[in-house]
């Protein structure tokens, strides 16, 4: 392992954390952030680096083979901290809103098989030609009223994430937190939460109060930095801890405040953390975790 | 004339409105919009075109002379429907806040001697090496405190603009409208009014109940589209009207219900935009105003 950071390429301003290191206690790595590696990988990885959770997503599960997974994390003492991820609920076409449906049953069931702690819904953007945003952010109640029922027979709970209003258009029309809630709401706490990623929600000025009113909703908490200027990709904007602007010590404070005890994941897209040796970059993120978060 | 749209190249679908339209009565050209045209061009421009406003910024008035910038734009009969901008008002550094005071008390000028509606204020975003978003916030009701005085002397109404949280980090830490509000309400509704932009808020959930609060406080209205996949550079990334996601007509019924009555401006920022020839952008600006807005 060298002393340098991965993607900064900045010295390291702390030593690497020893697997079994308590301050790791709470860390996730959410696969996507080491988009590279399969989930044989992913939990090795974990392993060997004292990293005591990861969050699944559903591509790599499928290809790896969704009881292998379920096995191989396991075996490997490692908790899901969530599955990512259901949502794409806004189609005003009934086929496609029957499709989107009916992948989201096989997300919860998938969820399940996993002990996830969660299923993440990315709700979905504004279909293909439409400007009705209150029209997709309805939608998606109505998705809900149907989905709920199905998760609470298999004990999963559903996680609404709040995007960055930067993907309002194309990823997920419910754009803060307090949204979120208000939709989550309708249901029992334990069948919808909320998940809450620093990336998507730092610069809300209702955060605080939102994060308190959410309380035992929280059911995910993600890290990922604001970096500027923001790389020409808006898919992978995001920046290594430390990286960026955002104060993640003190949004872990507000998750914490409000009763949050769960995991914390970091999920980064970005080309640079993508390019990089997978081993080298969850060192980095331990590193800054440690700098950083706790 | 063609009948091709500029920048996106379509066929117009409607015809350019003839100079004395009455449909063009509450457009205003923000200037930026064309970034070519000197203050000169831009007024001549609107004049052959029967755009009946203008919104002026600081660099092209000074590169044309503050106050033949004034003489010229009220020989031509346009309204100043505002100055764009001051703001920048969220340093730690007591030379460089103080700096930033008198730049902003140089504008407050400015806007008086053209007679503009308002004073835009992009209040800035985080100071470097800063991660206190709190923080770089109260540093901007501090500033007003001193700034709002200042321009009602002068009889010049200030605007905040809530910023779309992409820019919460590096442009304007006021990220809702909501949060205006906050900050606005501290003062008579004459002296410290708000800017809307369709870009910066279309996506906040609180929109419809934000402009009923704000009513009166409305001191401007700018459109831009947003348009996906999100251009490379974040600064550029505004769309021609029609061009993307926006109810763009919905935004502006929503701000006819709020009771505002001004003018109305097109102000975007785009590589593409900015590389075509003015007069034709301005002949798209009206088309698309008929067709997407009015």
């Amino acid at each position: 392992m060298t002393d340098l950071d991965v993607p900064s390429g900045r010295p390291a301003a702390v030593p690497t954390p020893e697997p079994g290191d308590a301050r790791l206690h709470r860390l996730s790595l959410n696969q996507k952030t080491i988009d590279r590696w399969n989930v044989a990988e992913a939990v090795a990885g974990c392993a060997a680096a004292g990293v005591p959770a990861i969050g699944l997503w559903r591509e790599p599960v499928r290809a790896y083979g969704l009881r292998a997974s379920a096995k191989l994390v396991a075996e490997a003492g490692l908790r899901v901290s969530s599955l990512c991820r259901g949502g794409f609920l806004t189609s005003p076409d009934p086929d496609a809103w029957r499709n989107a449906l009916d992948d989201n049953r096989r997300a919860i069931d998938e969820a399940a098989e996993l002990g996830a702690a969660c299923l993440v819904l990315v709700v979905g953007g504004l279909p293909p030609g439409s400007r009705d945003l209150p029209a997709a952010r309805a939608r998606v109640a109505e998705s809900l009223d149907l989905l709920v029922p199905y998760a609470v027979e298999r004990n999963v709970r559903l996680a609404l994430e709040p995007m960055h209003p930067l993907y309002t258009a194309d990823r997920g029309v419910l754009a803060t937190l307090g949204e979120a809630l208000d939709l989550a709401e309708r249901f029992p706490s334990s069948a919808v939460g909320v998940v809450v990623d620093s990336f998507h929600t730092w610069w809300d000025p209702q955060l605080p109060a939102q994060l308190t009113r959410a309380g035992e909703r929280i059911a995910g908490v993600q890290l990922a930095d604001w970096i500027t200027p923001l790389p020409p990709d808006a898919l992978l904007s995001r920046g290594m801890l430390g990286d960026g602007h955002i104060d993640l010590r003190g949004f872990v404070r507000l998750t914490d405040a409000a009763g949050y005890t769960g995991d914390i994941e970091v999920e980064i897209f970005n080309a640079d953390v993508w390019a990089a040796d997978g081993a080298q970059t969850l060192a980095t993120v331990c590193r800054r975790w440690t700098e950083h978060v706790i």
